[in-house]
């Protein structure tokens, strides 16, 4: 397994953004996961269970487009997901799952309805590819599911690699996006995660 | 454009301002904006889309005071609403836009009013020129628009100079707030972020 | 007046109070103010109107029990409400003044009360000489006036030097608090900003 | 009562949980008590009273299992529920015991019902055994009682070492979590209090 050391970019990235979500409050307890792509059959992503706010470049392990580990170690039970994105998207190259407490009170909330409208926010044009406040985006709601394949698959049928979802959630549990670089990436969970304390905000 | 370069003070002390936003949370996800005035016919605005946590002194460009760049790069989209600012009022040399949870969530609520009253509160005196708790302020809600010259020309017809006037609210976006000098816009930021926070907790 | 110099080591404590106070974001926008005794005549105060997360030694004054100052330097404008707590608690050597949301908020909605009680909580432990949850204290509210010597005047007519009373709330403004060293203040103020957004989250 | 010298490993280790609790707002104004265990017969636990921000090794002492003082100084009043926790959970190496808001607001709010239910959570993961969002826990929440040996006793005979719970509240007070190293213990507090977030803003 020599052939898939850790290229050091990507695991500064990666620790990078992990490192920035986790300092917001995002990843508390071990939660959330992070992942970079490698090339077009291979990323990086964290190990299942570590604190996300003292990670190292140890951390991290190299799994293929079916989330099977190539470098040694349990990855993030997650893994299927990050898998499901990077296959269906190919210009995605960093993935961001937080875990807030505005993501899950309020996939909670809306379930029954399947989704969060975010519309008509400026904040909205830190999405790629939106350049006005008069747009609405449609962030899915899933039910949480503990059989990962299964949810994945789930994923797939309804999403697919759908340009017009930046973003789903996962009732009870968090937030998955993406970007075609980290800084996207990290501009995306952001963008998001103020958006869904906007509205949380602006139910009371 | 040789003449144009950035006096390395304006540039600190831009930098400053928007990176104590940032860590404020009122930054997110590349949004806000922030400039230094350099003299009656140019400022220093920050380019468009970059992560303002991370600035650095080339991360800024002279413009005169239409909003046109003296130095390469693109500056930010609202680089017109600032030099409006600019244009009409003399003293400014410093303005602040944020994109804060509070600003976003009752600039909506309140649009239909078309302003946010902030009255009675000690905070007030933080405002040039206040020395009493006794006195109301009105911040101006406008739409958002993303012809920002069309909306730039809208707070100029609206608002001119008025020396009465602390700063305005672009609905469901964010605040403009300015001063006679960055110690001056900061604190304007600072109270009046403050004061918005206040009314959004008031109102529940 | 060179026998008023300041002595380092009040000057350090003193910094460290308003440091600690604004890193809470009890301090926003220069308000906020905070003063040591130096001895049964005389204390130290911030000067008025500085940012109090960049407060230096020479923002520091000293000023006698009246509140005329000793040293070069405008006082804070609410130096009067500082000399009437040194002057009616003679074993009291720190004052914290703070504005928070919480107690800007939940001052102005019980101004008509005329108090906040704050009962049952176990923090409440944290103020001086109270060992029991099962208690409750008292903490006054006064409507703010511009006229400090007054307002001082009206808090010495009710307040006196009650040993009962822990601290007053200024209506739309914030809170006053002292203890009989720098780190009994700072417990204090921690202590019943910690109640107030207990208060604030329970009333919704 | 050399031989009750501290190791310097489980020093750092508690300093280090004490600390990541202080930092997050979960043990202000002194408030918070945090041990860990030596072995079958002696435990560390902060001394008294002591500034959880700024805890240095010489502010932990060795107590036994009745919670008596091996070492000099005053252990925290609450020691006897930590000693609780060591007799009866022989796997559990450290305990931390957290005031923040939304634990006291929900622990009073609650009492009458007597716990909080923590139902369908994905964190609920974080806490050892539980490996999916399908289960429900019970936060048991006992009335405040300064007569800590004998609200100790009625914890004993409530829950003794039921290893189906993770913690309880103390109503107006604040949480009891624990863990078979240092590691789960803060991973069970991050946990616990972020459910507690969001139950609070659940309900509004």
């Amino acid at each position: 397994m020599q052939e898939h050391r850790l290229p050091e970019s990507a695991a500064a990235t990666l620790l990078s953004l992990a490192s920035r979500c986790h300092a917001r409050g995002w990843a508390q307890a071990t939660s959330g996961n992070f992942s970079v792509r490698l090339d077009a059959h291979r990323f990086v992503v964290t190990k299942s269970g570590l604190d996300k706010g003292a990670l190292r470049a140890e951390d991290l392990l190299v799994v293929d487009l079916e989330g099977n580990p190539l470098t040694e170690g349990r990855p993030s039970a997650e893994t299927p997901l990050h898998a499901q994105v990077y296959r269906r998207r190919p210009s995605v190259t960093a993935i961001a799952h937080t875990h807030s407490v505005a993501a899950t009170v309020l996939s909670r909330a809306l379930l029954a309805e399947g989704y969060v409208i975010l519309s008509g926010f400026e904040m909205l044009k830190a999405l790629v590819g939106i350049s006005t406040h008069e747009t609405s985006i449609r962030l899915p709601i899933f039910p949480n599911d503990q059989d990962v394949p299964r949810l994945a698959a789930q994923v797939d049928a309804e999403l697919g690699g759908d340009d017009c979802v930046y973003g789903y959630l996962l009732a009870g549990h968090g937030l998955y996006t993406w970007g075609c670089n980290v800084n996207e990436a990290a501009r995306h969970v952001e963008a998001i995660e103020f958006l869904l304390e906007c509205v949380l905000h602006g139910r009371r």
